[in-house]
């Protein structure tokens, strides 16, 4: 394989267009990843349509997993055949006052693949050394693939909440990342409730004790009637959505926000002082985070529900990701 | 003293008016205490106006000094001539689930002097026994009584959040709370830097770093510009003032909110979670926090600056608090 | 039933005799629980013997599980029928600074059930209002029992630590509490090890991943081999058991100590300092603290194993308990 | 300056011998930096000794403050002239779990200036560009250089402890690290209790608010005394002395061992359950905790009392520590 295949945008909005191209050789602080499996997230629609501030022709895709195939001068601790995922986090500068701080998620510079270099809708990516995380044997690769954004991204924002086994956590949202937060939080021991406009069995069957229909105007009083949240889990991309669950916090309870929404959040200092709620954000996770998430869902047997389309069918599964219509996680496949 | 004289108010709005009566003996489980010195909060507003649900006639105040007189069966702990403060604790139902935590202040039937019993524009209170915090020598009545509210919400809201020394922390507002704010913060080892329309001579005297004009469109740039906040503790009670420090959080940074508005403030998904920034309520503290913040007072030389009125006077007291012109705490006296 | 059994010891090293006296009735705060269930603890010993300053006649016993029966003037919160254990955690005065800080468990006059009032070897027992937890519906009394000493210890410890999902966490000791230890973290989601003398077998129903023999001298290896342990859970009463895992804990791992030992650990700082390592004592819990735990253990299906003995024949049970037989818990029933 | 001076130890236990060798030239991604001051640290003993995996020749020294006078390639964040402390950290791999985890401090291949390349007894050394710290114009490179190891040692360790300002800390230990630790801990707004050999007036000079007399027996009943500690910072490298004080912690106290001493602390579970106490180390810090250190003294006040001694009188500067005699940290100087 000396060309590759990758799925590119040439302007704002598309269309995808499958271009060939000389595989790239990885540099010094590099590896080579072949790509078997890359998720689809609705962020990437914020590169696409050029939200974000990218360059074109661009080669989205931050959800990657995949076997290391070469190894650059100096990038320590990988070798070829090593099973990795790569993520939204892709890279730190290093030099920046959080890289000192060992804070690598809030690097200044962070890389994200499928802006800072092409991205994971292709044969081959490129990435500094320090962005893998190792798949364990447990997990495919397109189980493996959505654990780097969506799977770290609620299983780093609930294993570092204020939550303890037991308390009471509901999920906003049941979508590529909701559904991983209700098996995730089920998994660490809490009570779970599902917040969501999906019906009960879905909940449920992805291990909710719970469920709260989102449609309905009284989810903050239904979660008081469960004793109160401790941690709402945001997935949901609607900051009114968000809004609606802050009086179902109980005392000193958390909104941990994941789901992204330019529009904002509305909280008065009444809703927060006598009761010592917390409006909190998240960002996803570093390689390490990455890594421990997949060893977690290899002990827990948490997996994302996916559905798998080749290269060729990019469009597709990117239009049934945005029309919110995947059940859980689309994933491409490049069938290596 | 068989009688006592008292502020009271007969319906909303007031006006206030000395009555007499007689003076009140403590029940089992309670002391009573010969008011010294009152504050007068903002918060007091709330129950003169009847914005909160009181019954009328209504003597308010929840800033309370003096030296328990009388203690009823069973009030173990106190003695006559104990110098002691009564703040916004006023007592909890030790029955509810929070109070079972031992989390007294979320207590859902929080008794608040001047609310659930007649409060401190008296000449004396009777309280329960758990409300009392000791007042070290250090410290007069005067100094002593804007601690039970005001200073004990920004010492134990800063103690409490995730700032640490040498962290920059800024004061938004420079009145009854801020000014305590500023002092607690200097004297914790923080960079301080005061968010005010006051003068900056005014901030630099109270022990601030730095001073940055509220009254500008650019609060958030000034204080990336310093660094970026670790904590900006918001005792100004104006949500729209709060929302325009958001942006100046550095990551992981903690909005705290003590300032009481209902009106919402604004905050988007993209403003909290690449950056992990928090928004946070924090309640006044327990009796036995006020009398942590009334230690540390005498410990580190931190003071109200008061302007001092008797009890006959409590309506131009009042009025000059709500102009927002008290420099910086009103207390009321009562000769004892 | 005017009359009630206990099992009560005339003086230290016993032996148990069965007596009967007048049913006791609550005074004012206090409630009367008729005994269905009571475990048979380790530390029951330490009254035995007087190794405690206990004065006898005495009647042990503090993991009790029945029903109220009676409630005292101003014992607010529970009705005749409730339900309730009362564990270690027997009461709190409420006046000295631990209580006053809401850190009951802390109290400098803690009241322990057959230490401070007579214990649960018995028909009935009256106990202040703020001791008892409420037992959920899935739990039987024998079941509950042990959950108010041994259960809520290791309950409390994990859930506390600085462990989070996916970690290492080892449990040291499969006795009364360390089986419930093993369960518990199981339930928590932490990749759990057992070190115990106690066969792989026996470590592996309970839930364990691994299992590193306690009799060999390599235990500190084994951990490091599994990646180093973010926390050990010291439940077995040995000192130097405790000392031989300390190697094994990762850089800022945690030695909970749970297990009552008059004999020292001994750890060099060179073992804490570039490890960051701590080495920490946990206390059992409060009555919330007991309530949260069983609640815990409805939601996941932990259970203690039990071996159950009538009132009758108490010294069995305790002769088997002293001498490390019991499979895992002792437990006392009373017919009722 | 194309040859610099060092002080060489060619074999365990010395002597000093000044060298005179080549200036090293910085390779990729590594600073040189002018000597200026060097403190002199009672771990160096270590290295000297041959105690620690050391080979010979050896220059050591990790106290290190000077000017950065060349720039590697790919050394980014750096200019000549900038001003730079090199302390205890000098440098990570960037590959182990730890580096991963941004856990610098906790490397598995961590790089101890004088120990993994030439120290700073010298007029030279080439550090990798992660090692050095910036220096605020504030302080000297005399005031800087100690600030590299026994400063954040001691910074570090007590702002990452559980206390809040107004708790009472005890510095145990008023050597080169204890009388940082005083002026460090009052900077913080803590009450401060010095327990030393040394007297009330040294204590009290350095801001202590008590003392007590490490000699006698009597150091944890007199710390209960006072309340009991929130925190010990053990500074004084004596397992026996911090062993002393652990009856004299608080519940949810910390002992905070930062003192280095082979022998073993000794602490029995009876002392640590009942009162959730905790023993805990604590390492120096990275090089982004130096800088904040500096910051902080800067900010505050705090400096180190230092004698300094030029190169050429090192053996001497050196006995003096050895013997206890320095008040309180000795400072090699350069002359440039």
């Amino acid at each position: 394989m000396s060309r590759i295949r990758s799925a590119q945008i040439d302007e704002p909005g598309g269309p995808f267009r499958l271009v060939e191209r000389e595989r790239p050789e990885p540099g010094p602080g590099q590896v080579r990843v072949t790509v078997e499996a890359c998720g689809v997230c609705r962020t990437d629609s914020a590169f696409v349509d050029g939200v974000f501030p990218v360059s074109f022709p661009l080669v989205t895709g931050h959800e990657i997993a995949g076997r290391i195939d070469a190894v650059g001068d100096g990038a320590d601790g990988w070798e070829v055949g090593d099973r990795v995922a790569v993520g939204w986090f892709g890279g730190h500068c290093g030099v920046c006052d959080p890289c000192r701080e060992g804070d690598f998620i809030h690097c200044a510079r962070l890389q994200v693949p499928g802006w800072a270099y092409p991205g994971g809708y292709s044969e081959a990516v490129v990435v500094p050394a320090t962005a893998p995380a190792r798949i364990p044997d447990a997990l495919t690769a397109v189980e493996a693939a959505p654990m780097g954004c969506a799977g770290v991204a609620v299983f780093n924002a609930l294993r570092r909440s204020s939550a303890r086994a037991g308390d009471l956590v509901a999920v906003l949202g049941l979508g590529g990342l909701g559904h991983l937060g209700v098996q995730f939080a089920r998994a660490m021991g809490f009570e779970v409730v599902a917040v969501t406009r999906a019906p009960e069995s879905a909940a449920a069957e992805l291990g909710a004790h719970h469920h709260v229909d989102a449609s309905r105007g009284d989810v903050a009083d239904r979660l008081l009637g469960l004793g109160g949240a401790r941690v709402v889990l945001a997935t949901a991309a609607s900051s009114d959505a968000m809004t609606a669950t802050i009086d179902g916090l109980r005392h000193d309870g958390q909104l941990v926000v994941v789901g992204a929404d330019p529009e904002p959040i509305r909280v008065s200092p009444f809703q927060l002082i006598s009761t010592s709620r917390t409006v909190h954000g998240h960002p996803s996770g570093t390689a390490r985070d990455v890594e421990e998430t997949l060893r977690f869902a290899a002990l827990s047997g948490v997996r994302p529900k996916t559905e798998t389309v080749g290269l060729d069918d990019v469009a597709d599964a990117y239009d049934r990701m945005l029309a919110g219509k995947a059940r859980y996680r689309m994933v491409l496949t490049t069938g290596r």
